[in-house]
């Protein structure tokens, strides 16, 4: 057995979801891996939330210098959220040797560059499954399964909150903002929801698909981008008299002026895969000149769906590190 | 640029569509994975069918310990098909040392524990996403990036020929043997149809499926397994007013009694993301404790789509390969 100690960055929903589905399925990772993933220190500010697990309390730290210049951690999780420190904190660790696997899309879509040729002369794995699509494969189907093919065109579902009011607003003839307060109430839209409603959390997931799939950096700000704030019953009720249902879609394609992309509220007519996708679930839609069409479908949030890709990450780079 | 040199078995129409995605795709390929992948010898009868490129005619063999004996080599492609002599080929290409990137679904659900075990004891890779699902990338997700899931249930519909048949049945009312000469036609059934239609290729899958979805073996032969011969309009039509879409499916998942499993025609809910899966297609619906449901759609079959998985294979081991 392989013991392989981790640095965790950020003990709220996400870490807190990582922590338990690691101890959850222990034995089932050790039998199909040989590896022992051991979280070894903690960067959190809170000792006392009730988390529905214990841990002990000198793993706790509020120095993130105490797991980067830690000599016995090999890779870093980083889970805390929002472009700084997190950025800087992973630079950090990875120019002291660590590989670093986040689910940060704000700080990978404004950082790309910088995190990538850091971990690269650095000589550290650097993996972000969970930055896009939750707990949807599609990073890993990209860069590895896939990376035979050349890809023409990209379409993606990649906000649950959007999604789900959407569905709800088409399936149920509510008004938009009656539909986003009931989200609201029910956990699948936040507090302040701009972010996801005005697609700017869509344009950073888009700004990521992008520097993988076409190779090609586009800030999210360059991103032509539109939310769901202004679409109405009359709008979904015109699509539907012609077959169609509207998505906010993430959009990236080879055109003669090179890779355009845009997000906004699109019709998609119901006998595409896309138009199937309800509620609060995401998928990635990829045509490529070998594979065809493909569609990847699941959970795109949530604290074990994206806990699944975060250790699917840590096993990856787990298994590649020596003994 | 790392050179790798591979031995490629049978230049059939997957190993053909191989060998002409591999060119097509050449300078992506070595962009964006530093590797100069080259087929340096082919294992082949038939050197006068027109393939639409040329091979230089020193690459061909007839002898499978040309390329078993070939120090230069690195990875074998095995692309015969069948059992025999696939089989022993592969697990001699193994005890000499060379990784093996496999799509015959056949001899994997026959032989999986040999090919699995020479593999291990020789101390070499052994891929074989394209042997389910042809270009679907749902190997790599089960055993690399969801693998800190316990799945509790799998479904798929993983052959292209039934789903086509049973789709323009339930579509355009025909009945199945006209829709079955309508396909054999399009090229979609084999003259003798009888693997698909009676669903052994789909119980091979499964087979394969249940190893790593489960880690239970389970021999093709011990699958119930009943085909869609005997599905009829009156069937499609009852299903229909049940709000349902009938669909011949691969169906595992944990229960009291250990891991239970069947293939047959089953009735779909039109919200379930498999509904909706049309014509040729394919797909994966997984359901693991971490991740949720999972679906992973696109072509199952066909010289590119398999090339592409192929491919994907051999560059995952190739990146591993000492230079």
């Amino acid at each position: 057995m392989k013991q392989v100690n981790i640095g965790l960055l950020g003990l709220g929903n996400i870490g807190s979801g990582t922590h338990k589905v690691l101890e959850l399925n222990r034995s089932c990772i050790e039998k199909t891996t040989g590896l022992d993933l051991r979280i070894t220190r903690i960067l959190e500010i809170d000792l006392e939330r009730d988390r529905g697990f214990t841990v002990a309390p000198d793993l706790f730290t509020q120095d993130p210098d105490v797991i980067i210049g830690d000599p016995e951690i090999d890779i870093v999780i980083e889970l805390l959220g929002g472009i700084e420190p997190a950025t800087s904190i992973m630079a950090s660790a990875m120019k002291a040797g660590k590989s670093v696997v986040t689910a940060n899309k704000a700080a990978l879509a404004e950082n790309y560059e910088i995190l990538t040729e850091t971990a690269a002369s650095a000589g550290v794995d650097f993996r972000f499954e969970a930055s896009v699509g939750g707990g949807i494969p599609l990073i890993s189907a990209i860069t590895e399964s896939l990376c035979a093919n050349e890809f023409t065109e990209l379409l993606g579902i990649l906000n649950g909150t959007t999604n789900y009011i959407l569905t709800k607003m088409g399936e149920e003839g509510h008004d938009y903002f009656d539909v986003l307060k009931e989200a609201q109430s029910l956990g699948f839209a936040e507090a302040d929801p701009t972010a996801d409603v005005e697609g700017y959390d869509v344009a950073n997931k888009l700004s990521i698909l992008m520097s993988l799939v076409f190779g090609t950096r586009v800030h999210p700000a360059e991103i032509p981008t539109k939310g769901i704030t202004t679409v109405t019953m009359d709008d979904i009720t015109a699509a539907e008299e012609d077959g169609c249902v509207i998505k906010l879609i993430a959009s990236a394609f080879r055109s003669d002026k090179g890779v355009e992309c845009f997000v906004r509220p699109t019709w998609i007519n119901k006998e595409h895969p896309l138009a199937d996708v309800r509620n609060e679930y995401n998928a990635l839609f990829l045509k490529g000149n070998a594979v065809g069409s493909l569609m990847l479908y699941g959970k795109g949030a949530g604290p074990f769906p994206t806990a699944s890709a975060v250790l699917g990450d840590v096993i990856a780079i787990a298994k590649n590190l020596k003994t």
